[in-house]
């Protein structure tokens, strides 16, 4: 056994690298994507691009971070592009430099073409942050692998 | 007269760049500020690192300029640095790339020391983003010219 931090995986068994190299999402990237038993989830590790000034997640980080995993939700059941109608997020805990953060959502209801999806960022056992979000799916796409409409 | 874009004032007056270089708000930067009459905004120009694939400002950056925006009442009304508890986003409408964008925010309640912010984010006549703060106020630091503790 080793203290050496370096020494842990970087990237737990199952999530694979989402590669988003342009604008927004690729600035604030990596980020990780993990299906397991039909339920999407995904996480990054917090570096010191993605704090505040006390060496936290910052919370724009982590908006965003909700904004894209439980907007997720949307992409695996429909197989649709999406935008964001409203996002509420309630902060909870910090993020600390170095943590390995995950994040994942539920449909609650559709209503009138929106999804109402109900999500949580976490830290191992600590929820970092709760929160609800509406999303409207735009037109579809070509399903991929993981998503309720693909066929392998 | 020119249809020329980059013969348009790149920073329209009276804003001062903010000059955070570390962290996340370093990498999403620069964003500028102005006070006027006693209320502060801030603003960015969209750039392509900012955008989604629609090359709209993504969500995720427009959700972190509002909380800093909204937040930065906080600031001004008692020289603290502060924490966000619950951010609430309503998109509206988009931003495109090239764009001037601007947000502000009025304290409508402090309650248990918790500052209830009611913020909006525009471009010209344009609201984009509609939301509520709730931000809580940790220790004062020295005041800052244009806050309402600075004596000049």
């Amino acid at each position: 056994m080793s203290d050496d931090v370096s020494a842990l995986p970087e990237i737990p068994d199952g999530y694979i690298t989402l590669d988003w190299r342009h604008g927004f999402a690729g600035q604030i990237g990596p980020l990780y994507r993990r299906l397991a038993a039909g339920r999407a989830t995904m996480a990054f590790r917090v570096e010191e691009r993605h704090t505040n000034g006390m060496l936290n997640a910052h919370g724009g980080m982590l908006m965003t971070f909700a904004d894209m995993a439980w907007g997720h939700v949307v992409s695996v059941e429909t197989s649709s592009y999406w935008v964001t109608v409203r996002l509420t997020c309630d902060f909870l805990a910090a993020a600390k430099l170095g943590d390995w953060i995950e994040a994942g959502g539920e449909t609650l209801s559709v209503e009138d073409g929106l999804y109402i999806v109900r999500g949580r960022v976490w830290c191992g056992d600590n929820t970092l942050m709760s929160g609800l979000g509406i999303f409207k799916p735009l037109k579809r796409r070509e399903p991929r692998r993981g998503e309720k409409a693909f066929r392998g």
